[in-house]
């Protein structure tokens, strides 16, 4: 079991919702490429007028899926197609999706979490809900693509502050910094988050999507666009550093990391 | 009457008055290009140091005059005049004015009124002012330039809150989201904003110029600044659809619009 | 004494401290110079995990040492020397440091101060830290990168309610801006620091460098990054102007300054 990223449909509202039991929604590689294929049949489907999208049992996503990583993450090549092709599948077909997102964040919203969430339009969360990036922790850098996604949405200093110092930071502080449009208690989230897309859904539907489209062209961050020359070219040699290879180590062995 | 915008010189503060009674101070065409002409003739006189822009009667500027829309907005062409000339015409002048400029914001600032408040340095509002962009509802995208101009100042998140589910933010909310720079009491809102001017107007002039000139070229959103190319290649093509007709005419006879 | 900055390094951490009794912290030719060396260092340093920058005795920096001013400012290529070389020599040094540098804002943070925290990755203050550049009484703009620099860090609206209205900002509002991550009773201020550079220095090391130079080439603001064409050609022309000796002369005379 894997994990899996749902679809489901009810009149012109779609919902994707981020499932992997026991690991507050962490992204495996497959569910990556389901969110994926999600969000393209989202863009094709011309009746949907809004997508919420949120975890299961009322969580949202806690990261990339660890126990994978090994498998992967310490050659340069298959790090570089995980991030650019599986990681930037998903959310690159999400930034591409001109049908307005809401996220419904009521959990852990960590790492991948906070790079769905920051594809989305609205963001709204419950007051449990927590956010940061610390893949310090894991001895690894975030990916060129993604840190640009997130400096966009959630400002670099919030972006910095999670990713130098691991912070963990609370939904009222990310409401403050600019992250989130609304907190609400948790139990008042999935009825927000419906009558958002209620509201949604009566207002001009290619309306919106002009609306995303131009605002997609002028930050420049169509899911195709080219980062400046070169700016990944060497992005991911880290991939055999001890570092990297300690960090992960350490945390599937349920140990504190050791960066000497 | 198509309302009017006035220009009031006092020593070194003009002030820029909204005029249109029985609408909120919204902008029809002539307002626009009196608008144009009165930034223009700011811009000129070298013996101004600070500029006031508000509404009449405590109030701001409630959108555009939409009982002018349909002589005008269900042509390509004639919609391209009316948002590149005629609304650019004006909000483009006071970008391009070297002078400060201050929002005094008493009341509804919606629509052509929060793309006016970009235009300034310092905004400073009431607390019954009111905040949006609720265009969905009358079935059309904001323009391009003016979609980049209100991103740059008030942010993606708020402004997509704003187009994407027709939402209205007070004035605490928008000083939280960093659009404006202070919220006073109502009966204290013209007070403040004299005061403000007279501080301005006590500063060295000429650096306010060159401050304003430089950041207006960092930013490169100079009034004559080409979009890229392209970009607004085909942004008006949707005067004759049908979303954009029921919009209007729902408006118009004032009736909930039907977006099926 | 013209002021000094020192660095202590205590094992994977440094203390960069701004030091200029009597002045608050103000900035020496001298000390921008030596800035400038301490960061260099740093950044040759390979055994660095943190940086603290604070300024003596609990303060932080109020700007500028205005003593020297009227020995270089009034001429454009020493001025521009003074700006371009100088001031961006230290600031540039900073921001092309990849080891995380924590800003201890403990009082006056003013002019040469919020650039030099703007330079920084997490920004603490106390309760008692002051924010702005008011140097329109002094009769000058900022010079194009440093306003570039501090539009980045603390917004444009930030920057232009201190540039053109010469306002002064306390630290709850500076964190409400996005400018602070962190605001705390001034007693536990160093304390906060402390621990902050602590759980900077346990993290992955070469991945936080990593982020940190992603981050600066995404921003195109390496130290290094040239302006756009012709941006900073005639910015120093003002030097011979009448409002600038204006305002440093009656700074010195300590009179108010008189702009006709």
């Amino acid at each position: 079991m894997t994990g899996q990223v749902r679809l489901a449909l009810r009149g012109p509202i779609g919902r994707v919702t981020l499932s992997h039991p026991g690991k507050l929604g962490a992204m495996s590689r497959a569910m990556w490429r389901q969110l994926r294929d999600a969000f393209l049949h989202i863009q094709e489907d011309g009746a949907l007028r809004c997508v919420v999208i949120d975890g299961e049992d009322g969580g949202f996503c806690a990261g990339g899926d660890i126990a994978e990583y090994p498998s992967f993450r310490f050659q340069p090549e298959s790090l570089r197609h995980f991030h650019e092709e599986e990681v930037w599948g998903g959310l690159g077909a999400m930034l591409a999706c001109d049908v307005p997102i809401v996220a419904q964040i009521g959990g852990a919203c960590m790492g991948a979490g906070v790079e769905i969430a920051s594809c989305c339009d609205i963001r709204v969360a419950g007051e449990a809900a927590r956010f940061g990036a610390p893949i310090a922790r894991l001895g690894f850098p975030m990916a060129p693509r993604e840190l640009q996604l997130v400096a966009a949405a959630a400002g670099e200093a919030t972006l910095r502050e999670m990713l130098l110092e691991a912070a963990v930071l609370d939904a009222v502080e990310m409401k403050a910094r600019g992250f989130l449009q609304r907190v609400v208690p948790d139990d008042k989230l999935a009825g927000e988050c419906e009558a958002t897309a209620g509201r949604i859904a009566q207002l001009a539907p290619q309306a919106a999507r002009m609306n995303k489209r131009m605002l997609r062209r002028l930050a420049g961050r169509a899911a195709d666009a080219e980062l400046p020359a070169g700016l990944a070219q060497r992005a991911y040699d880290y991939a055999t550093g001890a570092e990297h290879r300690e960090g992960i180590a350490a945390f599937l062995d349920k140990r504190r990391p050791l960066f000497p």
